[in-house]
């Protein structure tokens, strides 16, 4: 089968033929990809910055975010048969650690994450066990079921609290944080205001529905967010940005009692944090790391199958997989929303 | 001032003059009133039925939901001032007992109801005490201020749990459930289903955006509910219609680990009630009275500010006061959603 | 094999030599079983009352409450090997059901009871999934660990809301009832009374701590409870009879904005219910069915590896596996707590 | 009336004869003061501190923290009489702001503080508005009461999230972190591990029912937490320190999906803060600040009530009002736990 495949230490990826991947344990399933995109992290390991070095192993097939369609099942495999359309959650819960045994897979002691410790989905079939597939009403469209990763990083963000008659500040506008105006809409959110320094990204949030934009580098932000709120704050902040500035300029924007929640990550740990403006203001922040398995999931398929949600405007590329080398390089510059190679039909 | 006044014992109201009200304690605020709109409470001391018979003395104005102009406050008013538009929480709590001490308020173990326990609103100024008064922003329409009671009714209902993905049924679609569509359909449901007989409400239920409608004197509610959603039944109920068939039918349909919201009153207490079907699904129940003070009231006047929620389809009828007889008339025959009487400009 | 078997249709168990299961499934655990103890649902299939004529199958081994040590383990198994001591959640979900992908498999809709659809715990060794295993800590007294799935029972309906500083009334002492005092009072409640008619049960609610006992037979529960709480009424009750009186006095002994959770099971559906009280209380209501997987055992293990949680009161027969038959007459005449079997050392 | 007035800018106060305050607004209270304690706001106001020359202005009596008995009540108070033993909460809310009006008085944003922007309870008198007035049930002995606001810190940090079972590391053992290692206890924590470095306080943590208490000086917290939670790390997280080592240690000993509730006020804002670790355990921050009114004093006061809280190990020092200068120098030396000041009988 073809594959986009790191094939050594440094730059880029190779497209070669591989051998097709076989169902080992009772529970895997084998799934062939339809449509795939390209996530940041992707980026990272084409780019093999530092922290690829450290990670991955190779020879090794790239890609997590992806929709497929069953062809083959192992003979403990409950829920799923040859011709289901799934997504898949890429974090691999062991299922046995105290945070799998009581309602927080996402965060598992001993994670294994497609693509980045195990063969991943930039080629034509992948085996995953049946614990991280999620099946697909057949009517959402493909390339949307395709971005439903960073679709769930979102919804997992967005529903760590109640947005219903709530002003939202949402601080990078990228992938995650331009879906994230919309998911806020859906939520019930009278008012979403972005935070976006990029001319690409303040376009794709106005698309996605922000009320108001703002951009740090031209007007202060706390400034403008108390003119807007009549001097209340704002009642939560999505910090989608890893910018340091973003994340606490986005606190002093909150108003007392109001809530944060972070999905970014920042480029120091630990980042000077305005901790005792928290404090004083006693809000709640919500640390944010991919999604519930599997309620965002539900979530993300309901608001797809039924429209709520709308991915063409996040979606600004669709490439043949020969055309990775193009998508990646579109994703370093900036100037796209999500990327789908489209595997097969 | 002109008032729409019941006199003595019997059916029916007048319309007479009476003295304007005056402030009496330091907390007071006189209100000229705009617009009022008439609730099923109203209709009931309308009619004189056995309640109103123990519950109501006379003389008395009737009425409680309204929208005014600020023209007089006491002197120790603070948050209010001549000339800000205001409607109010019709429940009066006293604000010392444990309830009101404990962010329970609306159900005071010592409340007053405006029209009910003291004169109301059907009256062109009503004296009314700061505490229940919620400032409005002026933009919105002073129709849709005048029924933001009810309004608020549908959005403590909705807001009893997340409904973001969630398949919900609301039984009854009188003027609550009616508007309960749309709330819900605002706090991120993906699909709502409606139970209702009667052709009008229907109606005014399909205007208000429901997904699916349900005359279970045709079909099997529980029935066509297990095929609209695969077998799982809906995730939430919230029950408006103070009909136990539609209550337990809509215990039935809910999904295991569900929830269910009941703002219905029931004609008779003890009702029968599936409990055992309750227990065994491990669903949560929500019983609801009143509106949250002012969580509800801050949702409602920021999705109206916003036009998240748009209230015209809703109200029906806009009377001048003259002309409430009709009013009450339109109201007793189930013909009509909301019904607004215009007091002043 | 010793086993204790329903080897026919009609009352009584028989005390018999079968065959050791075998492990079928990779995903299979065999376990020793230590010490195994009588759920009231024994006790119905001992009787072969109507629910277990239509319910269980001949022969079948009965029990499902139990403590034991792994002995073998299939090859998919990943957190327990041989020698680990375990206990484990009766109900098998089948993991891939809507409620079992977002957090509920307690309310699996396709779930296997041991000992009730498939052969029990009261015989030497058990063949059960790993998905309903939990691992205790050995220093956790084995007589304890047989009876965690009651004491479960009781703490998921007490941590269905907050109880520190609460006025508990539990309906019902029952060996649920009796260690939920203890559970309540652990939980942080300041004062739990009990209602229960048995003089036995009485005697037991005081060993495990209970504050106040009513018995509603001689004295109104109603009344006595107002007179106990300055007219307040109870913030949480906990109703663990199954009794429709105990339940609807329950309510109506409920402060305003009280929470319900109702564990019992009543002896008819629908049962008279006052539901218009609990609207106008706007309380809310948890119907509770079995036992989080796996929060419920966390929160039980550890309060009994911390000796927070003290069983020895609970607990007041252990019999040899032999005398099985007094056990089943002790628990049938309502004058005892827990009854274990010592099954094996 | 004697008073302990802050006369002039400068260290130290003076003890001296002031007038009675009187009632001003039909809403306010006189108050006798019985007891009253020692915070460590007076003891900056005390050293005279830079807070203290900026916020404060003089002459002003000093203190918050106290216990009485109302001795006069204006026209419009509602739920207090003559003979009432009180205590209070010292942030004055303003009632009308947004905050106020949704449940969270306790962040208005035009807060009042007792003792420090009005004269304060260090004399034999003092004047308040009923709605920061709490009635406290007659047999709570009045030393504990005179230090409710401090207790109260500690169980609204403990309260913002479910401690049933869970393993809680409180950072910092000063006088509110020593009474929340009993305030974990009673909320149902399986295991209180506590960091402190002064050898008093280790000795008053230890009194207090610490199960751990770990001297960071002497060695590595994060080791020693995963040494005794066999690597898994605690649940939460009560960080009461203000030292931002504490408070990194603290989060890196968080477990996945953990909890952190900061009390805490650190010496700069912003502080070095390792929000990366918390976002890659998918952590929740909850920033504490007063007390929820009144929530958190009626878990207070119902745990003093029925004695599930004992604060006399809390309180090492009981003093007359004449030697305040003592009480003073005991809370700078850091060898003290509460300092109360007898008032009057």
């Amino acid at each position: 089968m073809k594959a986009i495949v790191k094939k050594e230490p440094g730059k880029g990826f190779v497209l070669e033929e591989v051998e097709i991947p076989e169902i080992k344990e009772p529970t895997d399933v084998k799934v062939k990809v339809i449509n795939a995109s390209i996530c940041g992290t992707d980026l990272h390991i084409w780019k093999w910055d530092d922290w690829s070095k450290q990670r991955i192993k190779t020879p090794q097939i790239d890609g997590h975010e992806f929709v497929g369609e069953v062809v083959e099942v192992g003979p403990m495999v409950k829920g799923l048969k040859p011709g289901d359309i799934v997504a898949a959650e890429t974090h691999i819960p062991c299922g046995v650690c105290k945070q799998c045994k009581t309602g927080n897979m996402h965060v598992c002691k001993d994670m294994q994450i497609l693509g980045v410790d195990r063969d991943g989905v930039f080629a034509e079939y992948v085996v995953v066990p049946e614990i991280v597939l999620w099946k697909l009403d057949p009517s959402i469209p493909k390339e949307f079921a395709s971005v439903m990763e960073p679709l769930g990083n979102a919804i997992h963000s967005a529903t760590a609290t109640d947005l219903r008659g709530k002003t939202v500040l949402i601080t990078g506008a990228g992938p995650i944080g331009a879906v994230a105006v919309q998911v806020a809409k859906v939520s019930g959110a009278s008012t979403v205001i972005v935070s976006e320094v990029s001319e690409y990204r303040i376009n794709m949030a106005k698309e996605m529905g922000a009320d108001y934009i703002i951009n740090p580098t031209e007007k202060d932000l706390v400034e403008e967010i108390m003119k807007l709120t009549d001097g209340n704050g704002v009642d939560v902040l999505l910090e989608m940005s890893g910018n340091p500035n973003a994340l606490n300029s986005g606190i002093e924007s909150l108003t007392n009692a109001g809530e944060a929640v972070i999905l970014g990550v920042f480029p120091t740990n630990p980042v000077p944090f305005v901790m005792n403006t928290a404090v004083f203001k006693g809000i709640k922040i919500h640390c944010i790391t991919g999604r519930k398995m599997f309620e965002t999931w539900q979530i993300a398929s309901e608001w797809l199958r039924t429209k709520r949600i709308d991915l063409s405007k996040l979606i600004t590329h669709i490439l043949p997989m020969e055309e990775y080398e193009k998508g990646f390089e579109l994703m370093d510059s900036k100037q796209s929303g999500k990327i789908v190679l489209k595997i097969s039909e």
